[in-house]
C-alpha cells in the first residue's frame, strides 16, 4: 500500500465519520427518532415529546459531544451502574498507554524507521507514491550489516588514532609509565565495540529501548487500573443497598430420601447446619412447558391491543377455515377467548408445577447475613463434595431460567459440545468467507449478473468492488458472530445472564485474535497454521517474518472498521433502519418502549482487539497509532453518549469484566515480546533479541502477582467487608421488609400469576403482572 | 538375557532373603539388638527385658510373620495412625492389581508370547538357554506378515469353497433364488476378511484385551481404594478426640500499624470479625538463636550424664588451655558451671524473644469450634487479599519451627531455587553415577589397587564385580536421593513435616521414574532424551521400541532390588551396624530411645515405581509378575511387622498420602496406554492401535471424575462433619480443660523453660522439660 491509497482510505473514511455524525446530530432531534437515539431516557421518561417544530431541530449541533464529555464518573456510575464504569475506563486505559506509545512512536521510532535504507531511500519528495512499508520496522537496516559495514571503519579509525595517540604519548613522553602503552589500545579496542554495539546499531536498539519502556508503562498502568477497579468495586459493595443476590447461595446436586420432595431436603438440611443463619429457600421448577404458553398468551395479547386501536373494519373476521367459511364474529371477542383459555393452560401448569414432581433439584437458599452466604459458598457442605454443590447466586433478574430445565447430562453433554463447537467456528470460520468472497471477483459477478456488465466497466466502481465487497463481506459475517457466541455460551449452561455475557465476551476476544489477527497474519493453509503451532521455537521467527509484512493491512484496518464501527455505533444504522421499517416517521410508536442492553459482548472484543494490534504494532509500524488514538477518543465520546442515552444495563456484574481485558493486556504484551524476539533475530541483533527474553517473564511473573493481588477481590467479597456490611444492616429499620421480600425475590417469573385477559375489569385495563 | 541368568539371580536373591529372615528371626530375639527390632516396644515400655538365656533364643522361628498376619487393620489403626494403614493399602491395592494381571499374563499372555516366532522358534528342550526376549510381547508375529500369509491362504481356500458350494447349489438347485449365488461369495469374502482380522492376528488382539482389562480393573479398584480411604478419613475425624489442630488456623502476612504489635493486630482482627468463635492467639517468634543455645546445653547435659556414669578418674581435669595447666578440677563442676551460664543465656533470649521487637508477622489463631476455624481458613479475610493470608494449622508437633525464623523473600527465592535444583539433579542425576560406574571396569581398579590383581583375575570374582558393582554404586547413590529431596522440600519453606514428606515423596516418584525407568529405557544422551519430549507425537513409537528391548533388564531388576530391598527394611542392617558399632553387645543402651518414624517419602515411592513397572510391563512380559507378586507379598508381612515393632509415627496425616498413590497409578495406566499404542503400531496392527486411544482419554476423564469425588476430602473436612463433631462436643466435660490447652498449644518448643542443670534441685535428679 502506497501513503496516496492510505490518504485515500482516510479522507473517505473521516468523510464518513463527519456525515454520520451531522446526521446523527440532526437525526437524534426529531421526535420519530426518539426510540432509536434517546430510548433510555424515553423509557424512564425523561424526554419530553415536544410538538411543535422548531427550525433548530435541522441544523447539526455538538451539544451531545459537550454533554456526554461533561458527565463525570460518578454520574456514570450512578445511572449505568459500575460496568459501565469499567467498560469506559478500557478507553482511559487504552488512551493513556497511547498517549506515550505514539510520542514514542512517531517522534522516535518514526524517523529512525524513514531514515533506514533496507527497503529503500525515504524520498519526501515523492511522499505520496511511497510505499508505507518505508515507515516500518523492515527499513531498518539490519544490525549484522551495520556491524560488519561500520565496525570495520570505526576500528580502523579509531586504531589509527590510537597508534597515533600512543606514538605521541612515547615521543612527548607525557606518561612514562610503560602500562599505558599497553592498556590504551586495549580501552580504545573494548570502546571501540561499545561504540558498535551500542551506537551504531542503535537505531535497533530505539525499537529495543520504546519495547522496555512501553511494557513498563502498559504493566504500571495495568497494576493502576485493576487497583482501582477493586478498590471501586469494593466501595460499590459498601454502598450498595441489600439485595437479594448478596444473601442467597445457589445449591445444587440435592440428594433427595425417597418419599420426601427437594424442598423437605433442603429445609431440613439448612435447618439442621445452618439454624441460626438460615432464612428461606426457593427450590427451582421445570417450567419449560409455561413459558412456552406464557409467550404464547403475550402475542395474543399484542395481537388484541392492536386490534383494538386499529381501525373498526379489521376487527371483523370468518370463523372456520382459513377464516373463509363460518359466520362473522369480532375478532377482538374471539381472540379473547382465546387467550383466556391460554390463560387457564397456564394457570393449571402452574399449579401442577408447584408439586413435587416438577422440582428439580437445585434451590436458591437464603441466608440471614451476606457473611453466612458466602461461607456457605466457600465451604463443601457434604461429606460428599458431588453433593450439595453451592456456588454464588446471580441477581433474580439475571437468572437464566431455562437453563435449569435441562437435566445434569443433558448440560454436560451441551458444555462439551459447545466447546467443540466453539473451535471449530473459530478454526474454520474464514473457510466459508474467503469462499463467499472468491465469487465477488468480477468476471464471477459479470457472469451472474449481465446486466452489472456497464457499470463494472468504470474503472472507480470496480476498484470499489474489488476493494471494498471483500472486507465487506468478512464484516458480514463478523456481525453475525457475537451472537452466535452468546447462543453458543447461553446452551452451555451458565446460571446467569451475565456470566453468558461474560463468557462469550472472552470467547469473542480469541475468536477475533485468531481469525483477524493471525488469519491475515499467517494467510497460508490451515495446516500450514497448525503445524506452526505444535513447533513451539519457530513462532518468534515466524511471526516476525509475517506479522511486520501485515502492518499496511492493519494500519486500513484501523482507519476503515474502527472508524466506521465507531460512527455507526452512535449512528445506529441498523435500529434506525428498523425502526423506520415499523413506523414511518410519525407512525405510532410502541407503548412498551425498552432500552437496549449495553452489548458488552460485541464491543468490549473489539476495543481489546484494537488495543492488541496497537501494542504489537506500536514499535513495528508506528504510523498506526495516530488513527488508533483518533479511535479511542471517538469511542470515548460516542460509548458515554450511547451510555447517558441509549443503553440500559439489566445487571449489575461490578466491574467482573475487568479481569478478561487484564489477561487480553497481559496476552498482547506476552505475543509483542515474542514478535520482538523475532524480529531483533531476523535484524542480526542477537543481543537485543537475548535481553528482551526477560521482559515475557517479568510480564507473566506482574500477570502472576495481580491475580493474587486483585482477582480474588473480583471472585467473592472478602470475610472483613461482608461482616462490616452485615454489621452496618443491624441497625437498618428497613431489614424485616427486605427479608421478606427476599424470600420470594427467586420465584421463576413463569410461575407468577399472570392476567392479560379482560375476563375480570373489562376491556379498558388488562393487568400486566409478568 | 538368558533364562539361566535369571535362574541364578533369582536363586541367589532368594537365597539372600532366606538368609536374612533366618537371621532376623534370630537376632531379635538377643536384648542387645532390642534397640534395633523393636525399638517401638521399648520406647513404649511394652517389652521386658529379658536376662535369663534360653536356647530358644538361637532357634530361628516364625512366630513374628504370624502375627505380623494376624493384625486386623483395625489394631493397626490403633497403633500406628490412618497413614500406615494407607500404607499397607498401597499393598492390598497391588496384591489385587496383580493378581489379576498374574493371571492373565501368565496363562494367556504368556503362552501366546511363546508361541509366536517372530524372534525366534521356542525350543523347550532349551529352556536353559533361551532368552528371556523369547517370553515378551517381541515375539509375537507382526500382524501384517500373518495378514499377507495366512491372509490369501485363508481367502483362497475360502473362495474355492465357496465356488464349490455355489456350483453345488445350483446344480442341486437347493435354492432357487439367483441372490443368494451373489451374496454367498460375498458373505464368504467379508468373513474371510473378519477371520483374518480377529482370527489370525488374534495372538496380539489378545494383548489388546488384557490392556483393556486391566485398565477397567485399575480404574475400578482406584475408585474402590479412594472411597475406601476417603471413609475411613472422616471415620477417623469423627472418632478422633479434640485436636488442637482441628481448631486453629495459620495466619500470614499480618499487617502491623505503626507503634503496635503484631499479637495487638491479631487481637484486634479477630475480636472484631470474629467475636464470638475467637479463643487465642500465638504470634510465631524468631528463635533460632535460642534453638541453638537450647541444642549447645542437650549435649553439654549429655556429656555430664557420661561423666556421672562413667569410672571417677574421667571425672577429674585441668582446667587452662587444652586442659594441660591450671589446677585439677571437678569436670563434672566445671561443665556445670557452664550449663548453668547457658542456661541464664537461653532464658535471657527467651526474655528478649517474647519483646515485641522478635515477633513474625504469622500466628496460629484459635477458635471455639471446627466450623469456625475452617471458614476462617476457606474465606479470605481482607479486602486485600495478600494480606491476613490464612491456611490449616498443622498438628503442634509438626510444626516445623526452623523455618518460620526466615523471611518471605528468602522463602520465595529459596522456593525458586529449590525448584530450579530439584530438576537439575532430576535430570542430571545419571551423569556422576556414570561416570564412577566407568572407574570401577577391571582395568581401572586394576591400576589402581594393584594388590587386587590376582583376586580379579578369578572368574567369579571378575563377574561379581563387573556385575554387582556398577548396580551397587547406582543403589549407593540412590540411597543418598530421599534424604536430599527432603532436605529440598524442607528448605523449600514448608510449614509443617507431613507436608515436607508428601513433597519428598512425590518428587522421589517423579525422580525415579525419569532416572530408573527412562534413564534405561530411553538410554542414548540427555540430549536425545530432551528432543523425545519435544516432540510429542513420536513418544509412543519410541517408548515402543525401546520399553520391550528392557524387560530382562526390569525383571532382574525386580528380583535383585526389589527382593533385597525388601528383605533388608526387615533385616535393618544399617541401624544394626550403627547399634553394634555404638554399643557392642552388652553394653549400656541410650536411655532416651526414641522408635524412628516411618521413611514415607523414602518407601512409597519406591513401592510405587515397583507397581508402575508392574502395570507398563504385565503385557510386554508377562513373566515380570510373579516376581512383583512375591515383592509384594514379602512388602505386606514385613512392613507390618516394621509397622508394630519398630516404626512410631510423628504425626498424623490422616492418609493424605492417598492421592499421591491414586496419581501415580494413573500416569503408570497412561504410559502403558502410549506403550500399547506405539507396539501395536509397530507390530503392524494399526486397528487395535486405533482402538487404544480411548482408553488414556477415559481414564483421564476417570481421574477428573476422582478429582471431583474424593480429593476435596483429602484437602478439608465437609461443613457438615465439622458441624456435626463440634455438636458431640458440647457436651463433653472435658473440653474446658481441652481449650485451657490449647491456649499455649502452638508455644514455639524453643520459648518453653529449661532447666537441665541441678542448680536447685541437688546432683542426683536433673529436670528434663523439653
Amino acid at each position: 500500500m502506497i501513503v496516496s491509497a492510505l490518504l485515500t482510505s482516510v479522507g473517505i473514511n473521516f468523510g464518513l465519520c463527519v456525515l454520520f455524525f451531522t446526521l446523527y446530530s440532526i437525526l437524534r432531534k426529531q421526535p420519530c427518532n426518539y426510540d432509536v437515539y434517546i430510548p433510555r431516557l424515553l423509557a424512564e421518561g425523561k424526554s419530553q415529546q415536544r410538538s411543535s417544530f422548531i427550525l433548530e431541530w435541522l441544523l447539526p449541533s455538538t451539544s451531545w459531544v459537550k454533554r456526554a464529555w461533561q458527565t463525570t464518573e460518578e454520574e456514570l456510575l450512578l445511572s449505568s451502574g459500575l460496568d459501565a464504569v469499567v467498560f469506559m475506563r478500557i478507553f482511559i486505559f487504552s488512551l493513556r498507554v497511547f498517549c506515550l506509545a505514539g510520542i514514542i512512536g512517531i517522534f522516535v521510532l518514526l524517523p529512525v524507521n524513514c531514515l533506514g535504507t533496507q527497503l529503500a531511500q525515504f524520498d519526501i519528495a515523492e511522499l505520496s507514491n511511497i510505499s508505507l512499508d518505508l515507515f516500518t520496522i523492515s527499513n531498518v537496516n539490519n544490525g549484522s550489516k551495520w556491524w560488519v559495514k561500520f565496525g570495520y571503519e570505526a576500528h580502523s579509525l579509531l586504531f589509527t588514532f590510537v597508534i597515533r595517540a600512543g606514538i605521541l604519548h612515547v615521543r612527548e613522553n607525557w606518561f612514562a609509565d610503560f602500562p599505558y602503552c599497553i592498556l590504551l589500545p586495549l580501552v580504545s579496542l573494548y570502546f571501540n565495540k561499545l561504540c558498535i554495539f551500542f551506537h551504531l546499531s542503535c537505531r535497533l536498539w530505539a525499537h529495543f529501548c520504546a519495547v522496555y519502556i512501553v511494557t513498563g508503562f502498559v504493566c504500571y498502568l495495568l497494576y493502576y487500573e485493576y487497583n482501582y477497579i477493586s478498590s471501586k468495586r469494593i466501595e460499590y459493595f459498601y454502598s450498595s443497598k441489600p439485595q437479594p443476590h448478596q444473601f442467597t447461595v445457589l445449591v445444587r446436586s440435592i440428594p433427595v430420601a425417597a418419599g420426601s420432595s427437594v424442598s423437605d431436603s433442603v429445609e431440613k438440611f439448612f435447618t439442621e447446619y445452618y439454624p441460626t443463619t438460615y432464612l428461606s429457600h426457593m427450590v427451582v421448577r421445570r417450567t419449560n412447558k409455561i413459558r412456552g404458553l406464557i409467550d404464547e398468551a403475550k402475542k395474543l395479547y399484542k395481537r388484541i391491543t392492536a386490534l383494538q386501536s386499529g381501525p373498526t373494519k379489521t376487527k371483523y373476521g370468518r370463523e372456520g377455515y382459513l377464516g373463509l367459511f363460518g359466520r362473522k364474529v369480532d375478532l377482538v371477542d374471539h381472540y379473547e377467548k382465546k387467550l383466556e383459555d391460554l390463560e387457564e393452560n397456564v394457570r393449571l401448569e402452574q399449579s401442577e408445577a408447584s408439586l413435587a414432581g416438577e422440582e428439580i433439584r437445585a434451590a436458591f437458599v437464603s441466608f440471614k447475613t451476606r457473611y453466612a452466604a458466602s461461607t456457605a459458598c466457600h465451604m463443601q457442605q457434604s461429606i460428599n463434595p458431588t453433593r450439595w454443590v453451592t456456588e454464588e447466586a446471580p441477581e433474580p433478574h439475571d437468572v437464566n431460567w431455562p437453563f435449569f430445565s435441562s437435566s445434569f447430562l443433558r448440560r454436560w453433554f451441551s458444555k462439551l459440545a459447545v466447546v467443540v463447537v466453539y473451535i471449530l467456528v473459530t478454526v474454520l470460520f474464514l473457510i466459508p468467507v474467503v469462499f463467499v468472497q472468491g465469487l465477488t471477483n468480477l468476471d464471477q459477478l459479470e457472469l451472474m449478473f449481465p446486466f452489472l456488465k456497464s457499470i463494472l466497466t468504470l474503472k472507480f466502481v470496480s476498484q470499489v468492488v474489488t476493494g471494498y465487497l471483500p472486507s465487506f463481506i468478512l464484516q458480514l459475517f463478523l456481525k453475525t458472530v457475537p451472537p452466535v457466541m452468546k447462543f453458543l455460551s447461553s446452551i452451555q449452561g451458565y446460571i446467569s445472564i451475565s456470566q453468558i455475557e461474560k463468557s462469550a465476551c472472552n470467547r469473542m476476544f480469541w475468536f477475533t485474535v485468531w481469525n483477524i489477527f493471525f488469519g491475515n497474519v499467517l494467510s497460508g493453509s490451515v495446516l500450514n497454521q497448525i503445524s506452526t503451532i505444535l513447533d513451539p521455537e519457530n513462532i518468534p521467527s515466524k511471526l516476525a517474518v509475517a506479522v511486520p509484512a501485515q502492518a499496511s493491512f492493519f494500519i486500513a484496518y484501523v482507519v476503515t472498521i474502527g472508524w466506521t464501527s465507531a460512527s455507526t455505533e452512535l449512528f445506529r444504522i441498523i435500529p434506525l433502519i428498523c425502526s423506520l421499517i415499523r413506523n414511518p416517521c410519525g407512525g405510532d410508536k410502541d407503548d412498551e418502549l425498552e432500552a437496549p442492553p449495553p452489548p458488552y459482548h460485541r464491543d468490549i472484543p473489539k476495543i481489546l482487539f484494537f488495543g492488541l494490534l496497537g501494542i504489537t504494532y506500536f514499535f513495528l509500524a508506528p504510523l498506526i497509532l495516530p488513527f488508533l488514538l483518533v479511535y479511542f477518543c471517538l469511542g470515548y465520546i460516542i460509548y458515554r453518549n450511547q451510555f447517558l442515552n441509549v443503553y440500559s444495563p439489566r445487571y449489575e456484574a461490578a466491574g467482573k469484566f475487568w479481569p478478561i481485558v487484564h489477561n487480553s493486556m497481559i496476552f498482547s504484551l506476552v505475543l509483542m515480546h515474542a514478535i520482538a524476539v523475532g524480529i531483533f533475530t531476523l535484524k542480526k541483533l542477537s543481543m537485543a533479541s537475548t535481553l528482551t527474553f526477560p521482559l515475557p517473564v517479568f510480564t507473566l511473573i506482574f500477570n502472576e502477582y495481580c491475580r493474587k493481588r486483585f482477582l480474588p477481590n473480583f471472585v467473592a467479597y472478602s470475610a472483613e467487608s461482608l461482616i462490616k456490611k452485615d454489621r452496618g444492616d443491624i441497625h437498618d429499620g428497613s431489614m424485616e421488609e427486605f427479608f421478606e421480600s427476599l424470600v420470594t425475590a427467586y420465584q421463576d417469573p413463569a410461575l407468577l400469576p399472570i392476567q392479560y385477559s379482560s375476563h375480570t375489569d373489562g376491556h379498558s385495563t388488562p393487568l400486566l403482572r409478568v
